[in-house]
């Protein structure tokens, strides 16, 4: 399989942490965010939203959108299992992953920021607090959830990584990188910890990547 | 169950759909987004997020955030399927599903809007076009996924409705309600009128809800 991604691109972090989680094999080809490779030709023809990551099968099927990747694999690739046997634990760990996906990183990407300083001028300092807004609103709400639930364990639900964690670590890893204060979130960041010394996550990490600058 | 809503939100009117569309039969509460209800200590003891929709099940369990709900009802309730029975099937669908639910809608909810307004002081013309950007962005990509797979049918996967119907349908009546351009979108019109005759999408429509102003 072929992942095509950027380092610190939130999305291709989740999907190479589920590729590792699965013990999947796979070559990566590097897609610059901050150069505008994404909305060049080639990555066009590959996906017509000028995002990353796209996962290119031995096939050559190409899927989009890491959720809809992580399902995919989870489905062809079972053991180990990314969500819970059950429905309610199942409806319960996709929800925890929406709660980054839908509701904090749509709001933080690279191209709502350049959104944010070019179309608006804004300035940086208000960039910054947009960012931390969300953040802090999504994580507020994830720590109510981890910490009112018997399901949550050493990771988001239970003692084994699910696709909750999968989209924590890389929400948490931008959140530092852009300098939130994470004091009010000790159960988020003991899940994170207990994710990052595992070696799916740890490889998986920005700075372990063949294009981290 | 119950479904805690709002007439006009976008994520309840998808679980809307996908109820009608397994014919389940439900109770609704409304939630005014409008009047603030949804930040409310009855609200945010279903939902600590402070969102709608929720849904409760007759065993009394919460579930939140509307994608995920679609998917537990989609396990519960397999008929009709709501995806497809193959991998690549069901992993396109749930990409197509998210353009709109982590890409387009994220950027353009009540609570987004407000912030624009309110901590950025943005005037109502710069929201409207903030608006109407992501829309474009989203709908030019998904305009060019459906019309370039042969796998688009009569809906946006074969001939029969999907998750990614029941995401795209709401998109459109907020794409209408805050007159985008949809002169570009010929296939995306084009499905969303097919839905709209069905009893299952008509009457989740917000027009249709006992709360609709």
């Amino acid at each position: 399989m072929k992942l095509y991604g950027y380092f610190r691109s939130s999305a291709a972090y989740r999907v190479r942490i589920a590729l590792n989680l699965k013990g999947l094999a796979y070559d990566q080809v590097a897609v610059n965010l901050v150069s505008g490779e994404q909305r060049g030709g080639d990555n066009l023809a590959r996906n017509p939203q000028g995002l990353v990551p796209v996962l290119e099968t031995d096939d050559g099927t190409r899927l989009t959108q890491s959720l809809a990747i992580c399902e995919y694999l989870d489905e062809r690739y079972p053991k180990p299992p990314l969500l819970p046997p059950d429905s309610e634990g199942r409806a319960r760990v996709r929800a925890l992953a929406q709660v980054v996906a839908c509701e904090i990183h749509p709001l933080n990407n690279l191209k709502v920021l350049k959104y944010l300083t070019g179309e608006l001028g804004t300035s940086e300092k208000t960039k910054l607090a947009w960012y931390r807004h969300w953040v802090s609103e999504g994580f507020d709400a994830l720590e109510t959830l981890l910490t009112d639930s018997t399901a949550t364990g050493e990771f988001c639900h239970g003692d084994t990584p699910t696709l909750a964690d999968v989209c924590l670590v890389p929400q948490v890893f931008n959140a530092r990188r852009f300098e939130c204060d994470m004091s009010a979130y000790p159960t988020i960041r003991r899940i994170a910890e207990r994710c990052d010394i595992l070696d799916a996550f740890k490889h998986a990490a920005p700075a372990a990547q063949p294009d981290a600058g």
